[in-house]
């Protein structure tokens, strides 16, 4: 299988400028992203510290940098990394159904804004899941409930409710309207506030006895780990369910790769762009305050000469 | 006295963009440098990787550089900082004869690929000088060896020579011709190769023993520091003087300002590019490497923001 040299997640000036460099050191790539830029850079009113091109529009800002990359023939891969798996010194991207293997990461995704909910991060991988497509197989005679920040993620709901009895879909985002082609997912405009184990539900007041009942399914595999329902407490109601997916533009850092250290909603790197975990190097916003244009323009080419000399020196440690 | 808020030195694309970013913070500053941006810059064939500006060459991007700041009206004031004072929690800046107050502090002078002479840290401020402007008047009734490095320092031994009795010019730069408005100036083609105490000279085999006796001076007040002559050794001699100027286009930055922290030729910075001294902060290839355009470029812009909040701190202590 084709090993790339550097993976790079997102396409604001920091990774756009990472895989510029990555590019021009002759390192075999791949990058994931929005393939406008990212929504910080175009959509900007104007940016006047751009060093070298004065007060520009974000769109004429993004039309540089994406100009740019072309004439190196970089493309943009439109697709969500779900998640990064140490394998050995390497690495394993998740793609949809499909894993990529590579030396180095460099992580560009931007800063996420958006604090969890509460039981969301005790409940990750026990009923909260990031990742509809990676997940969907899983969920044979199950329900779901999929709280959605973006109509990007619509298709993903349709994938999910081919193997899934139902579907509930919670859209936080302002739509006109959303067109499903099956008819086991229904929309409900609640407002989710958050996550509960078996255990937290059945503290709740009022809650219906009904649903903290736990039913045996008599499908399963003897083999498959026995899941206790989850439950969405909203503005509204309490809903069981097997398992909430929750799906955000920008999974929070910590939660793509296991063991990274992150400050706040920061990746901790060096100053040349290192995370504790060797060859994974993250840039931009993510990487710390002031978040600034030309500030992860740089930080994405630091990262990228780092990843270089790391894969460099592995090369070379295997050859001894 | 007009105080400034932010001193930037260097006029590569880190102090470019920390005078830009200040300049849009309101800050009122001061840029020093070389007007045509770094001759790191402006002399390199093609840049590749400074993200939105494809295939450059050193004299466009210099261009770029020079519109942008000319856009938001900064100058750039072509004069040599000698050294740094600190008063207080504020600092003083020495160029020329000038004492220039501010509040800040941001190094962007690039990294100094010269090794000092063996000796010349060892004897800087006893017979070991960088700034001929600034001492020339401690030199009446004495002699004096330059060891320049650039022809732009022709002007400063004229005016050394007007104090001096005698200036010996050592040129370690090609040149063509070179003139100078007083006869008290010898030009001598010998490569320097040590700088010598009285005491080093004393060891030396075969030196003249005359040039080791040490004359009173019957003209110096009884309250001037007694100074030994230094020795500077050459591959042809040994030159005994009263001090020996060494003229870089660049000085390093520990001897710019006393107590700075630095690592090898490098400023030791934090991820937010303050320096071990409050007030002082450091961006660009003195920051340490990559050595790159658009990473100078980035971090300027975030010393410039961790200045401005830093005065914003100073003048919010100052006011409770």
């Amino acid at each position: 299988m084709n090993e790339y040299d550097v993976i790079i997640i997102g396409t604001g000036p920091a990774g756009l400028s990472a895989a510029l460099t990555s590019t021009i050191r002759n390192k075999k790539i791949l990058l994931f992203g929005d393939i406008h830029s990212s929504k910080k850079v175009y959509k900007a009113h104007i940016i006047n510290n751009y060093l070298g091109l004065p007060s520009v529009s974000g769109e004429e800002l993004a039309k540089a940098f994406l100009e740019h990359i072309k004439k190196f023939d970089i493309e943009i891969r439109n697709e969500r990394v779900a998640r990064i798996y140490q394998v050995g010194e390497k690495f394993a991207v998740q793609v949809g159904q499909e894993m990529i293997p590579t030396k180095t990461i460099i992580l560009a995704t931007g800063v996420v804004m958006s604090k969890p909910f509460p039981g969301e991060d005790e409940l990750l991988g026990k009923g909260v899941s990031y990742c509809a497509t990676c997940d969907a197989a899983l969920y044979k005679n199950k329900n779901a409930i999929v709280v959605s920040y973006s109509p990007e993620f619509e298709h993903e709901v349709d994938f999910l409710a081919e193997y899934a009895d139902h579907v509930t879909y919670m859209p936080v985002y302002k739509y006109d309207s959303i067109e499903f082609n099956r008819d086991n997912i229904s929309i409900v405009n609640e407002k989710p506030v958050s996550i509960l184990s078996l255990e937290d539900a059945s503290k709740e007041d009022g809650i219906d006895p009904a649903l903290l009942e736990v039913k045996e399914d008599p499908n399963a595999s003897p083999f498959a780990p026995k899941l206790d329902p989850v439950f969405l407490k909203t503005n509204e109601s309490i809903h069981k369910t097997d398992g909430v997916f929750i799906l955000r533009s920008a999974i929070s850092p910590g939660k793509l790769i296991d063991g990274l250290k992150t400050v706040g909603p920061h990746v901790e790197v060096s100053r040349r762009m290192e995370t504790n975990i060797p060859g994974v190097f993250a840039c931009g916003d993510i990487a710390g305050e002031p978040y600034q244009y030309i500030k992860g323009a740089g930080e994405g080419d630091s990262a990228a000469i780092s990843a270089a000399e790391y894969i460099d020196n592995l090369a070379h440690s295997h050859s001894e």
